[in-house]
C-alpha cells in the first residue's frame, strides 16, 4: 500500500508539474510560446509517461475522478479510495508549490491565475458556469470510460498509457478555453490553493463535475463489460 | 448488436465533440489558439483513443465511409451497415448539439461556421467544388485503404488505432483549408445541421466524395489482400 | 513484384500528398497555419501510417535513398532497386500533379515554390549549397541507419513504423529552413517538376546527398549488425 | 564495448543535432517557426528514434545523468561509466560543430546563444539561478526515475523508447523558458563550447543539477523495485 501511495503522489506531482508548469512557464512566452496545444500535449504526456513507470504499482490514476470511477466500476477496493485521493491532492499541492518557487524566479513575476480552473469571470474565455459544468462532465465521462475499457482484461497489452494519456490531451485541446480544463479535482485543488480565494470559491465545480462524469462513465463501461457479445 | 450501436454512437460523439469542439472552442483563441494543427491532432486522437476503448466491440468505424468501405471490402455483414450509419449520424448530431450549448456560454457568442464543411464561398480558403471533390475523395481513399490493411489478419496487433487515428490527423493537416476536412459524412451532417441552410445545401458532396473514395480504397485493399505474395 | 510496385507507388504518393500537401495548402494559412512543425508532423505521419498498411508487402521504403541503402545493407535484391525507384518517382509525381490541381482551385492561386527543395536563393532561409549538402547527407545517414536497425531481426516487432516515421518528422523539424527538407529524391523530383526550371537545376543535390548519406548509414548499420556484442 | 561507445556517440550526436538543431535553425523562423513546442518535440523524438535503433546495444542513455543514475541504480557496471560519458560529450560536441557549420551558411548569420543552457541573464526568460537549479533537478529526477522503471524486467516490452522520449519532450515543454532545458550535461557541454565563455562559466550547474536529480531518481526507483508488492 505504501508503494501505491508513493506512486500516486509522484504521478500526480508529475501531472501538475508538467501540465500546469507548461501552462505557467511556457504557454505565453513571447514569440515562441507553446500555446494551448503545447499545454494539452504536456498534460497528456505526463500521464502517458508516468503510467508506463508506475502503472504496475498503483494503476496510475493520478486523479480522484478516476479513482472513484474505478471503485464504482468494481476495479478497486473501497478502502483504498481515500488514501489514493489524499496522495493525489498532496502530490498536486507540492508540485504547485514548487512551480510557484520556480515561477517567482523571474523578474517582475506575478502569480496571476496560476493555471487554476475557473468559470465565468475566471474562465479563460469567460464561459458560463453551465458551459463549464457540461464540458467538465462530458470530458471526465469519456476519460473514465476509456480508462475502464483499455484496462479491461483482454485489451491490447501495453497500449493503455498511450490511450489514456492522449485522451487527456484531447480533452485539453477542446476545453482549455472554457475552464482551463480540470477533469481532475486534485490538479484543480493544488493550483487553486496558490491562485487565491476567488479560485477556491469555484473549486466545488471541479470536484463535482469530474466526479459525476467519472462515475457515470465507469457505470456505462461496466455495463459494456458485463454484457458485451 | 445493441453494444455495437452504442459503441458507434459514443465513438462518433467523441470524434465530433473532440475534433469539431477543438475547432469551435480552441482553434482561434487569441494568442494561444491551437490552429489547424491542433484541430488535426484532436480529430486523430479522438479516433485513436476510442478505437482502443471500443474497437473490440464494433470495430470502431465512427464514420459511414468506413462502414460502407468495410462492407464492400468483405469485412462486415450488409445488414449492419444501416444501423451503424444511423448510430454514427445520431452520435455526431448529439455532440454538435452539446457543443452548441457549450459554445453559447460565451459572451457575444455567434454560431458562425460551426466547424461545418464547405466548398466555394464556404471553404476556409475559398477552394472550388472540384478541389473539394478531389481532396475529399483522395483522403477517404487512403483512410479506408489503411483501415482495411491494418486490420487484416496478420497485421501488427494493437497498432491499428495509432495508424488509423494518425491517418485522420494527416488528412486534416492537408485539407482543412480546402473543405474544413470531412472524409466523414456523419461528422459533416452533425455540424451542418447547426451551421445552417447554406451548409446543408453543400452536404451532398460530403456524403458523395467520402463514400466514393472509401469504396475504391476498400476495393483496392481487397485486391491486395487476395493476391498478395 | 507487382504488389510491391503498387505499394511503393501508393506509399510515395501518400508521402508527397500528405507532406508536401500540408506545406502547400496549410503551412501559411493566415492566423491558423500549421507552420513548419505541422509540415514536419505530416511527413512523419505519412510514412508511419502507410508503413503499417503496406510494410509487409514492400518494406515501405517510399524513398530511393532507403531503397539503395537497404540494397547496400544487404537487405534487398539488386534487381528490385530500379523498379522500386521508378514506382517511387511516379507516385511522387502523380501526387504533385493532384496537389497542383487542388491548389489551383483557390482564387488568386500561384504555383510558387510548391514545396520544392532548394539551396541558395531557393532555400527557405537562403542557406548555402554547403549547408544544404551537409544537412541532407547527415539527415539521410540517420534515416537509413535507423531504418536498418529497427528492421533488424530481433528488433521490437510492430514499432518500426513509429520509429521511422518520427525520424522523418525530426529531420524536418531541423532542416526545413535549410532546404525545405528532401532526404528523399523521389519527393524532390515530383515537386521540382511543377516548381519549374530553377528547382530542376538544383535537383542533382537532392539525389546526390540523400543517396550518399543513405549508403553510408546502411554501411555503418551493417557493421553494427554483423559484429554487435 | 566498442559498439556501445559508438552507439552512445551516435545517439548523443542525434539528440544534439535534432534537438539543438531545431532550436537553432527552425524555432524562430519568421511566420513559420516551430517555437518551443517544436523544439520540445524534436528533443523527445531524437531519443525515441535512436532508442529503437541502438537501445539493444548500449541501453540508449545519450546522457551522463542517465548513465550515472543507472550505475547508482545497479543497472550498469561502474567501469563503463566514464567511457559512456566521454562518448556522449564527444557526440554532442561534434554535432554542435556540424550545426555551427550549417547555421553559418545563412547570410547575416551570428552564432548567438546557440541553444546553450543558462540562468540569470542567460536564461531565455531571465530566470534566477535558484529557479534553474530546481527545474533541472526535478526534471532529471523524473527522467531517470522513469528510465529506471520502464526498463525494469517485466515492464511492457517495446514501449520504453516512447516513454523516455516523450518524458524528454514534456520536460522541455515546461523548462525551456527557464534554462533552455538541459537535464543532460553532454548536450549542455557541446553547445556551451560554441556559445562562448559566458555560457561555459554557467556550465557547472548543468552538470551538478542533472547528476544530483538523476542520482536521487535512480535511488528512489531502486527502492520501488526492490520492495514493490
Amino acid at each position: 500500500m505504501q508503494q501505491k501511495i508513493a506512486a500516486e503522489f509522484l504521478g500526480t506531482f508529475w501531472l501538475t508539474f508538467g501540465g500546469c508548469g507548461s501552462a505557467i512557464l511556457s504557454a505565453a512566452f513571447p514569440g515562441m510560446g507553446i500555446g494551448f496545444a503545447g499545454v494539452a500535449l504536456a498534460f497528456g504526456l505526463s500521464v502517458l509517461t508516468m503510467s508506463y513507470a508506475v502503472g504496475s504499482i498503483s494503476g496510475a490514476h493520478f486523479n480522484p475522478a478516476i479513482t472513484v470511477g474505478l471503485w464504482v466500476g468494481g476495479r478497486m477496493p473501497g478502502l483504498d479510495v481515500l488514501p489514493y485521493i489524499i496522495a493525489q491532492v498532496a502530490g498536486a499541492t507540492v508540485a504547485a508549490a514548487i512551480l510557484a518557487l520556480i515561477a517567482s524566479g523571474r523578474p517582475g513575476f506575478e502569480l496571476g491565475e496560476f493555471a487554476a480552473n475557473g468559470y465565468g469571470a475566471l474562465s479563460p474565455g469567460q464561459y458560463s458556469l453551465l458551459a463549464a459544468l457540461v464540458v467538465e462532465t462530458v470530458g471526465t465521462f469519456f476519460l473514465v470510460f476509456i480508462v475502464m475499457r483499455v484496462t479491461t482484461p483482454g485489451a491490447a497489452p501495453g497500449f493503455a498509457p498511450i490511450a489514456v494519456g492522449l485522451t487527456l490531451t484531447l480533452i485539453h485541446l477542446v476545453s482549455i478555453p472554457v475552464t482551463n480544463t480540470s477533469v481532475n479535482p486534485a490538479r484543480s485543488t493544488g493550483t487553486a490553493l496558490f491562485a487565491g480565494t476567488d479560485y477556491l470559491m469555484q473549486l466545488w465545480l471541479f470536484w463535482l463535475a469530474p466526479l459525476a462524469g467519472g462515475i457515470v462513465g465507469a457505470w456505462v463501461a461496466r455495463g459494456v463489460r458485463v454484457t458485451a457479445k
